[in-house]
């Protein structure tokens, strides 16, 4: 935990049975709001219990269906999670309840200690936290939405999914950004394993949590948000020896001035320098990312794209106008863009005959769809650039205006370039991504990319942000192998 | 002309009909191509002709409407505005013919000249520049898509707005930028005045354009995509007397080794040094921007956003996790999120005992959310903000995930949203923008993103591309101010 320097092996242990509960307990869920725990937890196979002492509130829950109790001592069963929506005046009470039922993790959504400044809530925090810590109670948060296990249906949004299993991790110090994560994520199809939202971090803090993802099966990829960290260089361990064994993204907020201001009054945390944040994090190996997109784009890289074998980029585009500026992307962040094999060459000079158009490197496809779209041409292109031994990984852009104009009056069209490259992608020994920018028709494009992602093949909205993530993925790799 | 070294006046009063006609003709439109030119014309309310000897494509063309002529000499009518598609072996007899008409310009569609890099077409493109130079012809292109004129109805895609007058101009270089930038600026509230795809500039350069919208009065900003130039000092006095009078956005494609070389297929256009070309935009004091993202941000915060009086910003954001990522876009990009006002903190500090949450700079302004959208409750908060002198500018939220699940579930509260902002926006006097990010339901955020434009509230996708095109245009504001 936190207060030590050394990690605690047991606590990887208990996590386990706080990410994967089979019962859990919420304590003070209200009306007024909706009863919001209870009703996110609806998707959750294993018992639930709730726990409130107010008869207005009671009838209510046990319309919902789930058993209620004054206490949780009188709960008839173990529990391994217990979600805590208390005021803060009565927080104290409730851990100590925690600590006598030997429950396996409280998450405290209960906010108003130190990140509030003022003088009582500090000491407020300050006696859950000795309470937790001389008791070994994992306590997550306080100040923070717990954790979503998108399989078991363990949520903390009435809006994330479940049921079917991810292989993201999300570790955040915000639940907006623990939240959004896992619901702009799955619209670009990343599906998280667990996600944990973990506040002001007073007994479990972001170690504990990169030592569980780390060792999780389950888990592939790991990302962070995070604002601060107590014990420096506990954390770098925990992140070297993570990204050792998978990747990890880090998403660090309050790198500014003001922004270190604001992560105060968030979650209490002290901001790091950010030189040496940065020169800790390239130690680390983790890759780095500035915001939500960044970090859903690197991970969608991470999870989707493979591993290339180098950093030069064959590149696809419709017209001569996108060919220069798909170019600018990639080689701006410092992916090459290389001329091609005589071989390619040859076969391009025969081939753009027909098609027409340049085929240096971009190859301009623009001809491919000519006057309807004919999918042989464009895998004949894939052909090339799969044998081109001067190329590692492909991107291609699959909306131009009037390719998204075509796209939007044909859905067969749209469904017969989905199962091209899907087609190219499952066949291809080298990375493939695709850009499908929302254009002047979003819902198409959207759609475009969704059905892309669903067939596994990495989906970007712009040419920079497939280039930014198509960089950051490149460099993780190359570290883990030690050429960096 | 781009042939000469000082500017010819009368090439802007020439242009001028050009970009405004009252005539237009068409030739060598083809069933094959679905009669495209002759179909963007058919919003075009002045007299329209085509000009084709096929008689297999004749009676498709008078089908459409369109009176036919065999040659242009033919047409009973003056003509100020040519579309040429013909064939390139064709071309030089068909811009003979605009010489004899003396037509007012002609835009040459027609490609495969110095772009394809062999002899015999460089060869066609220098014949067609020597005859249309020596006869003072005003030759667009070749390889390019002409004019776009919003009000009148030209255009050069099937898809682009008519009807309506628009107040930012389009320069470019590359034909499918062109048509981008007028779609996607459209459902980002952008209308242009007018736009001109210019492609291999053999005749007409950039600087002539650029000459011609400095004076257009239906013109306030300027933006341009550009792969190189061949007359760098008019180039840069253009840009800069242009950018004395309007704001010029300058998109460069080509920037990195491999681009120029993707430049040179395209345009057969020599890209600068990066930091060559760098040095001298900032000179001349235009916006520098790197895709059509950037450019559509960039132009969305000069034409809505206000010209702050300086850089300090007043942040809204709707949780604790979302006020510091904003906090970091805005500084990371070189503004400013200042404390507030002694005065302004009392004021807060009675309001937020009600609504909660932090409000050092930015506002937590999740509880004016609270369990209803109380517009009374955010209206306090921009009165704040608008009588504190410490800030220039404000920048809000308008969509975390607990709202955007709001206001997918109820459009009156969205309607209610964008009243209060627009409400705001026409009250105030420093400049105001809105995020408004896709999230989730990408539906919901862009239909809020489009209903504040049209109420004149500069809207962006992201904190980090709000941040960066407000800083781009306070940095413009400066330099015309002398301030830089």
């Amino acid at each position: 935990m936190a207060s030590s320097d050394v990690s605690d092996p047991s606590v990887v242990a208990r996590l386990d049975s706080a990410f994967n509960p089979r019962t859990i307990a919420v304590v003070g869920d209200k009306r007024a709001m909706g009863y919001m725990w209870l009703r996110c937890m609806s998707t959750f196979g294993g018992k639930l219990y709730s726990v409130q002492v107010d008869p207005n509130e009671i009838s209510g829950i046990e319309e919902l269906g789930v058993p209620n109790y004054k206490s949780l001592l009188e709960v008839p069963d173990e529990i391994d999670y217990v979600v805590c929506a208390v005021p803060r005046q009565v927080s104290p009470r409730i851990i100590a309840d925690c600590i006598e039922k030997k429950v396996g993790a409280v998450a405290l959504f209960t906010s108003g200690f130190a990140e509030t400044e003022t003088p009582e809530c500090i000491a407020a925090q300050e006696q859950i936290t000795q309470m937790a810590r001389d008791a070994g109670l994992l306590l997550i948060g306080p100040n923070c939405m717990g954790i979503y296990n998108r399989r078991l249906g363990v949520r903390h949004s009435g809006d994330q999914e479940a049921g079917d299993a991810g292989n993201v991790a999300f570790i955040s110090q915000s639940g907006t950004h623990c939240i959004n994560f896992s619901l702009f994520g799955a619209v670009h199809g990343i599906k998280c394993s667990k996600t944990v939202s973990y506040g002001n971090a007073v007994v479990l803090d972001a170690p504990d949590y990169i030592e569980y993802f780390a060792q999780d099966p389950e888990t592939e990829v790991i990302a962070l948000y995070i604002e601060g960290v107590k014990d420096g260089p506990r954390f770098l361990r925990s992140l070297k020896a993570a990204a050792s064994r998978k990747p990890v993204v880090v998403w660090k907020g309050g790198v500014t001035t003001a922004g270190s201001r604001a992560v105060y009054s968030h979650t209490a945390s002290l901001a790091a320098e950010p030189a040496v944040w940065e020169g800790a994090m390239q130690q680390a190996g983790v890759v780095q990312t500035q915001s939500l997109d960044e970090t859903v784009d690197a991970v969608k890289a991470l999870v989707y794209a493979g591993r290339p074998a180098g950093t030069r980029m064959g590149l696809i585009a419709m017209t001569g106008g996108q060919s220069v500026v798909i170019t600018d992307a990639f080689e701006r962040e410092g992916l090459e863009v290389p001329l091609l094999t005589a071989k390619s060459y040859e076969k391009l000079a025969a081939f753009f005959n027909i098609i027409g158009g340049s085929y240096r490197n971009p190859l301009d496809a623009g001809g491919t769809i000519g006057m309807g779209f004919v999918p042989a041409n464009l895998e004949k292109l894939f052909e090339i650039l799969e044998e081109d031994e001067n190329v590692d990984a492909v991107a291609m852009e699959v909306g131009a205006s009037f390719i998204a104009r075509r796209l939007r009056d044909n859905p067969a069209m749209l469904q017969q370039m989905v199962d091209t490259l899907a087609g190219h992608k499952s066949r291809s020994a080298k990375p493939f991504i695709a850009i499908a920018h929302p254009g002047h028709v979003e819902d198409v494009m959207s759609e475009m990319r969704r059905k892309l992602l669903e067939r596994g093949v990495a989906t970007f909205t712009s040419f920079q942000a497939a280039a930014k993530a198509m960089a950051r993925a490149i460099r993780y790799w190359r570290f883990r192998d030690g050429g960096e």
